[in-house]
């Protein structure tokens, strides 16, 4: 590879935590106290779905702009029917909605981020909105050097603007900006744009049942099994 | 005082960082390597006195949109002649421009940050652009939270839309949000906008001949002599 990155970007649900094992975890004690069976997996499923979609409408303009936590809580209202929690008061859905600002880190995660930070400016470049990221980094002791949200663009990945835009504000060109992600659309759109690629597979993101993406040889810079093994491949300490 | 802030939005410009102690170390080996005698203390004074100034011609809209390191460079280019430094190279002036991202922190802001940080949201909120702040905050190990700079609303402080963008950004109110600064002139703006305020004093902020600015009495919800200070009057560990 030619020179090192100057920044890494990385992509958070699924990516640097795990979506899926925080939504479960929330949900089930709320279920719980209801005297409601629910099958966490498969609702914590449904939500994350409900996800590009209504980030698709926002783009597509059928939807003003309005952050994650907008988008989360109109998926959330319109999937309790379906999992036998219509009975959730609204103190339980704002609390609910909340889980996503504290989500899980990975394992590797951390440890992984730090090693990197020592050579590479590290932000995440997420669509979840500045505040969601910004409380999920202090729960889960990310140590981001900034944080570059979409909610600062007003357009959501894949928008190339959100792209170009971390490199504009982190004052580099896009060849010198690696974006990092365990989604291959995400991968695409940002070496469409001019950003290097790193694949990290994740294999529970979908909890146990997940299928991982199918990609190509040479698709991506670099494909790594983990965090750590991305610092590995980058030469770090 | 009423119930404790959820955030804390810090000046940087002589708040966290001495800018004039780091522009006298940068400015005194380009001058000594050209054999010029220059004062490098006026030097500094003269490059920050002239920040002010074209912040208020772009808040005036006599001049696009420019981020602080275009401002930098502008006044630097103004003032090189008359301290004997205009023989300096291109490669020169992007080196000096550049030493406001590595300004060095007062001995107090890392420890006092640090603590701050177990209880707070931490964040700059500085006129600086984003790149300086988060090069600036790598360099001199600031653990923000994340980064809040001017640049994110196209509007520099104190106008309005700065001290309510960084509170909306972050997801609370403006009372939510206290700013730290060593300027009142920030402070009494943060103030109207429904911020809370501690000011901080900096008696080297311009170096030996610093003339602290008059507050009066009660004008702030905290005054405080350092940032360990402000830690303990917030009740940090």
């Amino acid at each position: 590879m030619q020179k090192r990155p100057t920044a890494l970007a990385f992509d958070v649900f699924g990516t640097v935590v795990d979506w899926h094992g925080g939504i479960v975890a929330a949900v089930a004690p709320l279920a719980a106290a209801r005297g409601v069976t629910v099958d966490a997996s498969a609702f914590a499923l449904d939500w994350r779905a409900g996800y590009p979609l209504a980030m698709d409408r926002v783009r597509r303009g059928e939807l003003p702009w309005l952050h994650i936590d907008a988008l989360h809580r109109m998926i959330l209202d319109g999937i309790v029917g379906r999992h036998g929690l219509d009975g959730l008061s609204e103190a339980e859905r704002v609390q609910l909605n909340r889980a996503w600002h504290r989500l899980p880190a990975w394992p590797d995660s951390v440890r992984g981020l730090t090693r990197l930070k020592a050579r590479h400016t590290i932000t995440p470049l997420s669509n979840g909105n500045f505040s969601l990221l910004t409380d999920m980094a202090k729960q889960a002791a990310l140590p981001w050097d900034c944080v570059i949200s979409a909610e600062l663009f007003q357009h959501y990945k894949p928008d190339p603007e959100v792209y170009l835009g971390c490199a504009h504000l982190l004052g580099i060109a896009p060849g010198e900006l690696m974006m990092v992600a365990c989604h291959p659309s995400d991968l695409r759109a940002a070496r469409d744009n001019g950003l290097r690629t790193a694949y990290v597979r994740r294999p529970l993101e979908c909890g146990p049942q997940t299928t991982l993406p199918a990609v190509a040889d040479g698709e991506f810079d670099i494909v790594a099994t983990s965090f750590e093994d991305l610092a590995d491949q980058l030469g770090a300490a």
